[in-house]
């Protein structure tokens, strides 16, 4: 665990100016202030930070959870002792522009930043994470009154923020939110329910905590769109104080991992006297949650790829420095052990492993680069496009990284063998905490009809062309760096096939037969994200080409010989899944379907 | 929990008396004490006691695991308030002959017996299920002084049994077992050494226990013809009395489940004064041993299968009592929330972990029917053929219901959603046991290895025609059923896929390339396995169709229903894979045969 990078800095250092070209993101007005050089500053303090602060933490922290003393939660110790030094880093505002006290960091750069602590101690970092989102939502849709008392000390981190959606009776299901909003002639509501889930929802590391809330102002509509947006801190100022705000824990779950951060129930407004502001217009609660659940959505899925990625690392120098057994062919029991990364099914492992932790994080900080020309790029058609497949990625990045991280940090236990399954190493951890990401912030299926359902047909179908657009300059760019040209074919081929499929379910489904169309969502979900990953392979395998032509020496090399290897890997032995899984999606195969209750 | 079956009896008594016709085997000399009768009764003992005593255990278990107190290691108090009771279940000895105390059950029956069991509690079952093994190698190999003096006392459970095998430099490589014996001229040996993973290796609910230790005597050859086989037992008897034999614990692994049985580092003989007893022939140790671990790897399958058994279980009440959502096509938010069952994903992972579950759960049956036949057969060819088919099944029964099962277990969690992440519900804690069946007992690399490179040439190809005639006649059985044709021929054609893939394989090792034959054997496996289950799920189907036609009332009806549908699923939506595992094992793909170390 000592030497473990968390994230390959050179790895790092391809994605950013090799393959993304974030030194251009520079030309545009948001960041004509940054240059290679801030950036790389940035990145390096996050690393350092990462690799002497916050890596140590994490196993004690793991050990004993976050957990209820009294009315509130306890924190690990290490936690409130690590927690001003991680709001002195300032990431919290980092991509947020000046006039907030931010820094306009590019996403492109500062998911890679956040990566590095996120490896280190997922919870860790999470406490800002959610303050940063929690914070944004009053910065976009709050009244200047809120952003001047709220978002100024939550983006500062003197107060933490939460996303308080989740109900007992309403998990995935947010139109069946019940807590209530009483209007008050004072200008604030009185707030009066229950919440589960919520991440952070109370901690000792800090004075107070403002909860995000979803509830509905009474007299409401039902359903989806009768839920309003609230902020809810735990404490209110009353004359320059603080006072309690009828907020209570009502008690913290014990979950599998994620220990450093409690997720609570909470209880509002038992006394009546539970004090909510209203956040944007009555009944756009849900539209506007939107922007932190989509920012959550994608830091989610960074959180896979960081968990997945330091326990590929792990394994990696377990593999390395492990001797166990002889080649196949050697007979000779005298000879000495080999290091387990000579036998060829552990190098299996872990390509697999990069092959799934590079190929996200590549999809990751392509889709954080459209995160930035959405909002920054030059013209109106150059945002809209950008947002289009900023849309479109996010729920590939969420839920390919759960789902494909999930079976990369079982690799890595797997690889460790024995010694895996035990607490005296890491990836047990990793594992457990892996596990969560497939489930909050939308479960995978949730996710497979967002992408089926909406947003591959967003404008008539615009954005799938635009990314067959993308995909096509990338086949180019490998066509001309002399990539195999079996693999720009089969990619080619792959992007014909997911059309196919999308305008033959995207018929069902204008034919109304709804069910039908979304019967393998899933499988189609794991079909897209196939070939979006092996787009950002054959991308990689292109630079990585063009860097092998200059490269100075043997160590450069080396690294650009292990994408092209990987990229052959997805290429060849996973994109080739897809065939089945397209026959599956149009050929109506329907055993689930017709599966009744009874017959289980 | 409180209605979890662990088991479908349903099931239970499909296989039995259905499929397998368990009846049948009372005509053979060995279990003419049997009958139906006598089968139901052990079965409703054992699932009795699985529910009742076993099963309300398994969380405070869980919750505080055994652990090292003082020299040794301190089990839950309500281990050791069951473990009578468990003893009194009589299966110890359950498969063993009359002559040494047991009830001459087939494994067959005694197989499902032991599931419930697993299900409930699968620590609590480990601690008898290796003594079994332990002493059946005393009964096979021991001198009648040992029999006399070890075997009896285990198979009573007066003592315990393990299997001291690996050595920290040892694990998957027992060619590298150092631990010594040395002759003494009291017709005992003086052991010496260090032994890591150790199940059960020490605990505090019988006075003494037996390790089945692998050693090398003095002098011996290098390599894996120089290992023999001791029973070193904790406590040795001198003049009737018990007395330490320098056998000690070094400390317990912290495992991430199998909380309720200790995994330990032993170290013996440490001062000189550690007594061992040669078991069998000198140097034929390995081969002795592969006894026990063959037993150990077909119990391990069924671990397998029972933490997947119960976790679907629980995941399908929840399914059919958590109300979330409503259906795609309704727009009224007033209407109440449906049970998530009635979501096509949601049945799409139920059904997925019933094909699994049920589909290992034949194949281990199928599995145990055959090691009836390889001991108690009429005829010496019928228990060479037997034997053959046994032989190939074990490591797939292992492997296959391990991996697969981890997958199963992992859907569990995920129909929970936020619930299934916290130890409030089981389904994290039977995820976290799973992971070990991939692991202990061989890893999924080695079975793939000891299928590719062993059981499917074995006897010049013997066994896999063998296959090949038992898969015929279930594709005669499904034909004359009215099962649909395109599954008969569905199977057929995967059976000689799988056929031309391993003589190419074959082959290719024939001429001494062996690491290309095996650079893909983990996905042979794969395919292998799929197979064989898509064979037991048609065999399924047709007894299913047979019932089907005979069904009295709808009840039963939706039992044989259920068995179609999931066969379905299983032959349409997982046997295609086939196609792509088999371009893998025989198209040469290389990509981390090729993969440099430098280069990860």
């Amino acid at each position: 665990m000592a030497n473990n990078p968390l994230v390959s800095d050179r790895n790092v250092e391809f994605l950013l100016y090799e393959v993304f070209d974030a030194e251009g993101l520079c030309r545009l007005d948001a960041y004509q202030d940054h240059s290679r050089e801030t950036f790389d500053l940035v990145l390096q303090n996050a690393r350092k930070f990462a690799r002497e602060v916050l890596l140590p933490t994490y196993k004690p922290v793991d050990e004993a959870p976050a957990h209820r003393v009294g009315d509130g939660i306890q924190v690990h110790p290490a936690m409130r002792a690590i927690y001003p030094k991680l709001v002195e880093q300032g990431m919290t505002a980092a991509t947020r522009p000046a006039s907030v006290g931010g820094q306009q960091l590019p996403h492109t750069v500062a998911t890679l930043c956040n990566l590095y602590g996120m490896a280190a101690n997922l919870s860790a970092v999470s406490y800002l994470g959610l303050t940063t989102g929690a914070a944004h939502l009053i910065e976009a849709f709050g009244s200047e009154a809120l952003k001047a008392e709220l978002m100024t000390r939550m983006y500062s981190g003197q107060w933490t923020g939460t996303m308080a959606l989740t109900e007992p009776q309403a998990g995935s299901s947010l139109t069946d939110v019940k807590t209530s909003a009483t209007p008050t002639a004072q200008g604030h509501y009185r707030i009066r329910g229950n919440k589960v889930f919520i991440s952070g929802g109370d901690q000792d590391l800090t004075e107070n905590i403002v909860h995000l809330t979803l509830a509905r102002i009474d007299g409401a509509p039902l359903g989806i769109k009768g839920v309003s947006l609230f902020a809810v801190p735990k404490k209110r100022l009353e004359n320059g104080k603080l006072v309690a705000n009828d907020v209570h824990c009502a008690g913290a779950f014990h979950k599998m991992g994620w220990r450093g951060i409690p997720s609570i129930a909470l209880n509002l407004g038992e006394n009546g006297d539970c004090h909510g502001w209203l956040v944007g217009e009555p009944h756009r609660g849900i539209s506007q949650m939107f922007q932190m659940m989509n920012e959550a959505r994608l830091m989610v899925g960074m959180q896979a790829i960081a968990t997945a990625s330091v326990a590929y690392f792990e394994s990696l120098e377990y593999a390395r420095t492990r001797p166990q057994g002889r080649p196949l062919t050697s007979k000779n029991p005298a000879s000495p052990q080999v290091p387990i990364i000579e036998h060829a099914d552990v190098r299996r492992m872990l390509l697999r492993q990069k092959a799934i932790v590079e190929g996200a994080l590549a999809l990751g900080v392509q889709t954080a680069r459209y995160a930035d020309l959405a909002a920054h790029g030059p013209t109106p058609e150059q945002r809209r496009r950008a947002l289009l497949l900023l849309d479109m990625m996010t729920p590939i990045v969420k839920s390919f990284s759960a789902e494909k991280g999930f079976e990369s940090n079982a690799l890595a236990v797997q690889i460790h063998g024995g010694y895996g399954y035990t607490s005296e190493y890491l990836p047990e951890a990793w594992l457990r905490d892996q596990k969560l990401n497939s489930i909050h912030e939308g479960t995978t299926c949730m996710h497979s009809m967002d992408l089926l359902g909406r947003k591959v047909l967003a404008d008539e179908g615009a954005a799938l062309r635009l990314l067959g657009e993308e995909i096509g300059a990338a086949i180019g760019r490998a066509a001309a760096a002399g990539v195999d040209p079996e693999w720009c074919a089969a990619l080619e081929r792959a992007v014909a096939r997911t059309g196919e499929v999308t305008m033959r379910l995207a018929s069902v489904g204008m034919s109304g037969r709804i069910d039908e169309m979304m019967l393998h969502s899933v499988d189609y979900l794991d079909l897209f994200s196939t070939v979006v990953v092996a787009w950002q392979w054959l991308l990689q395998a292109a630079v990585a080409n063009e860097g092998l032509a200059k490269a100075p020496n043997a160590l450069s090399s080396d690294f650009y010989q292990g994408k092209v290897c990987a990229a052959q890997y997805w290429i060849k032995t996973e994109l080739p899944r897809i065939e089945h899984l397209a026959s599956l999606c149009s050929g109506g195969e329907a055993s689930y379907a017709r599966m009744n209750q009874a017959w289980f």
